[in-house]
């Protein structure tokens, strides 16, 4: 299997392009002209929250060294029936209260740019162990403080292919991307946030988790999934950089091609993005009502807005971005 | 001490306005139209995050019988240094993984319908009971699921004071409210949502969890606060009702005048807004810097975004809503 | 199928035998004579361990319905190594430091008595809303507070079957359980805790967590399991009161047979014993060590002694017990 | 402020002692004999159980910088009243279900002997960075899987002065633990665990939570406390390795004088005992009860029997330690 430190060893990076301290990465292409280009994508006024549900009776898809979000209510109807809630102050009002313990990365998310690395340096060449208890650098609170505000582009490849979903361990090439894009009628004018759907969340909701992790688990490995996507190669990545793409999103648990046919290695397009590009991965993008209306009137942009949560040294910023069309 | 059965017993509702199963209440005004008209309301594109921090190392602003977030690290430089996570596979590549314990009312959140009751019903009538375990009704995915986005108007009443935080219990008076949108030049024309400043979250993060607590604490009561904010009278309800108001976010931790004046109890305000109008509450946003821009232009509107977490069944919907000015 | 209503309509309790506000139930019988008649039992002085681990790599036995533990370290050399401890009040030394989020019920653990219940009462007739939010009533603080220790029979079934484990779904007879203690040559006086190996826990850790729901997995539940054990029937109820049984502990995740080839419902034997008769049912109980040490010299019986948490209010009170010889 | 590197520059220590892979320590110490030594202590079947609550709605005593635990209830009367669980599988039988979150060493618990370390080393000489997300050398479950059963001396050095408790910052010597082992009538033998009683944990449960940290917490420093006890000195260190102890336990937080007077650092004693010797320290253990005993008929000594739990790479075992007279 090929090492990441010598796959990556010349790949183009965004380092210092932005101050040796930056901590945001290709989220600084998302000025404020960006965001007025984003708003002018906005016909219908239509809104779509691409979150998934946090802690449904159906279970979560999440990688399996991770566990569903656990959901604790402290305070309900019960607890004041029983008389052990002081309700007097409150004027004899009830009210309802709770937790949630939840993997920040088990849900929709923004990885923060420190999430991944090599060669003991995270984006920008901040020092690994600066994420020993927490990203000192590169924290998710950096995507969050910032938030997520420009023109999306929906790259529906699973319409595109004529399948429900892509099966697992597909790859998507470059060539298909563009493909895709071409057939959508879209043009990418540069620093758009690229929403890419092949399906397979769709696929964990209509036909629910079991039928999920049968279809895209790895059968040599229970730690490990076998989603499909794009991948690593060369010219992926500078498509990435010349295109300045800010956020890639995707409706896998992965983002990419799990085990990639390229390098044999698990998800080795993260590094190349997250680590030297600064580009923000975003997973668990649920995108079937999107896709459908884009469908509908052949508009595949919207105004993107995500505003995750600022989890100090967060490595993934938990959101439910909304989609303007 | 007022009962608020009684207290409301003749107030408002919007109690099948949208059908007998509507759990969205008054978000039901955002519709298409209005999100388009918060979209005009964009000139610069200067974008604002209105979350705080979570898991911050100076502390969390929280109702004192919750707890700050809790961030748990999983794996970061530290546990592979140390061999023990394989990472062979991913090409040698690092990662960092966490998770996060969180009250969903300890955070910048948007409060669930089913939140807060009284005389066993919920709004628009769902049985009390519903909320044991976890809201089977008006949960936090209904707002989330929705998302928040329209025309947002902020109503700085720090600044039209002249102070930098309100005082603890002061009361804001509905005629202070429209004297501070008349002077800001603000004309409401109905389904605003409404940023109400007091300062007194940017007195946290100034001068420290301790100091916020000795100014805000209640001396008689280590278990309430005593923040400032507008109370309940017929009068607010009513113009809450006639204004169409979908959402009233607050920089406070209880979003009103936590011990009302009016009726010498806590939080009378909520039941009346939740649960008789189906009005969404948010607590937390952060509205500094925002008021700074709007100062600066006089422009006090923009197109405010939310997409809170979906948790299914929650009590309240962890948010960082975004600002576009 | 049978309702437990019906079932247990002329079952015997003991309501009323310790007073109309006893929490403790049969734990009462263990006075401090029965602990120097436990005491008495010790000859050889080895120490035996009965609880299973939490948190171990190869995963924790639970009910499907329940979670492995969370271990969340929050300090250790990593975050040293990165300064983001400050060391030097304490003279530079190092210190780790962790949380556990566990299941009460997810490891070797004492029910409750307020556990399980029927007809709205609880042991003793308390009201069964007491439970609401947390055990009012007959939580495990009161198995805590009084600890348990007295003498301890080993009932090895397995052996006594001439198998490792004994299979799923397989029933354990009353007939069966006095052929096997007279087959060991132990005779009961009364008031002896009993421990019943099956083996399926031995099992577990040696085959797998894989193999064991495999083996003792419900083909037509995945929320439920079908471990072998004993079950209900009028005359085990009675040979429990009659023994003056305070506690029972079994080497399996539900302490009696799971589905009851009586009933045709998933453990019936609960109710009686925790419900009626305020016995203390002792799940996951690690007995392989001690098995054999009893099987090499012939001798069954031990001092037992367990100090399990005082979570009050808790339905289970996680524990380690130690069996001395 | 000493460094602890060069105070215990010349400390005594066992490494080696049992073996190169040791992890259990001083722990060695406490042969089949010494549990028979202990069972002899035994005479009237008295038991008393050493645990504090946890999740006690009063408050739990914790170091500052960690948090009470919490207690989630996930199934009680009332979700079964909202028809939310299906128990017809279970013939209708009613079930309550719980977890806790807790900080291992935020309630009575043995340290690991893995807890505190300098100079890069863990007792026996294991390198620290072993101890990243999760003690891989000296955790937990080598005391839990060992136990800790033997002869244990009560130490009332608070009725020995006549004080309901010590004062904050209070210095407890040598030669005073000596007198107060005398005035009782203790011979120490060797091997003995040691029970030193200050009063402070008892003037939590009488006082509450407020007026404890008033007491002992340090004015200067709000993230430590000041609590009265034994400190480091060369003696201090001889005495308990030439005595042989296996386990020391105190009714504080922090089981020595917090700041010590003679180094000026906190728990300098903490590194020379878990690490250099290798024993033991217990802490949060309720004395009050067995106290009361032993003055009563002036026997000092019991079986101490304690089955901590087995929380694997644990920091600390959380435990309900048994004294039985």
């Amino acid at each position: 299997m090929v090492d990441v430190s010598e796959l990556l060893a010349d790949a183009p990076d965004n380092w210092g392009r932005w101050g040796d301290d930056d901590e945001l990465g290709a989220l600084n292409w998302l000025t404020a002209g960006e965001v007025l280009r984003g708003v002018g994508a906005v016909e219908t006024g239509e809104t779509f929250t691409l979150g998934v549900p946090i802690g449904a009776s159906d279970g979560d898809p999440v990688w399996p060294t991770r566990a569903p979000a656990g959901h604790y209510v402290t305070q309900d109807q019960g607890t004041i029936d029983a008389g052990k809630r002081d309700r007097e102050p409150f004027g004899h009002t009830g009210s309802a209260d709770d937790l949630v313990h939840l993997h920040t990365h088990g849900t929709t998310h923004h990885d923060a740019l420190g999430h991944v690395w090599y060669d003991d340096r995270l984006y920008n060449g901040f020092d690994a162990r600066t994420t020993n208890g927490g990203l000192e650098r590169c924290g998710a609170e950096h995507v969050a403080n910032h938030g997520i505000v420009g023109r999306a582009v929906l790259v529906d490849v699973a319409r595109y292919r004529g399948v429900r979903a892509l099966d697992a361990d597909e790859r998507i090439t470059l060539e298909e991307l563009e493909g895709c894009l071409d057939e959508q009628g879209v043009e990418l004018g540069g620093r758009e946030i690229l929403l890419l759907r092949t399906g397979c969340l769709d696929y964990f909701y209509a036909e629910g988790a079991d039928a999920f992790y049968d279809r895209y688990g790895d059968s040599e490995r229970s730690d490990a999934l076998l989603e499909p996507g794009i991948t690593y190669t060369p010219e992926v990545v500078e498509w990435f950089r010349d295109n300045e793409v800010p956020a890639f999103c995707a409706d896998t648990i992965t983002a990419e091609q799990t085990r990639s046919e390229e390098t044999g290695t698990l998800i080795p397009l993260h590094p190349a993005l997250l680590r030297d590009l600064g580009v923000v991965i975003t997973e668990l993008v649920r995108l079937d009502a999107l896709a459908e209306a884009c469908a509908a009137d052949g508009r595949y942009e919207c105004l993107f807005v995500s505003g995750p949560l600022k989890i100090v040294g967060g490595t993934a910023a938990p959101a439910n971005p909304v989609a303007i069309r």
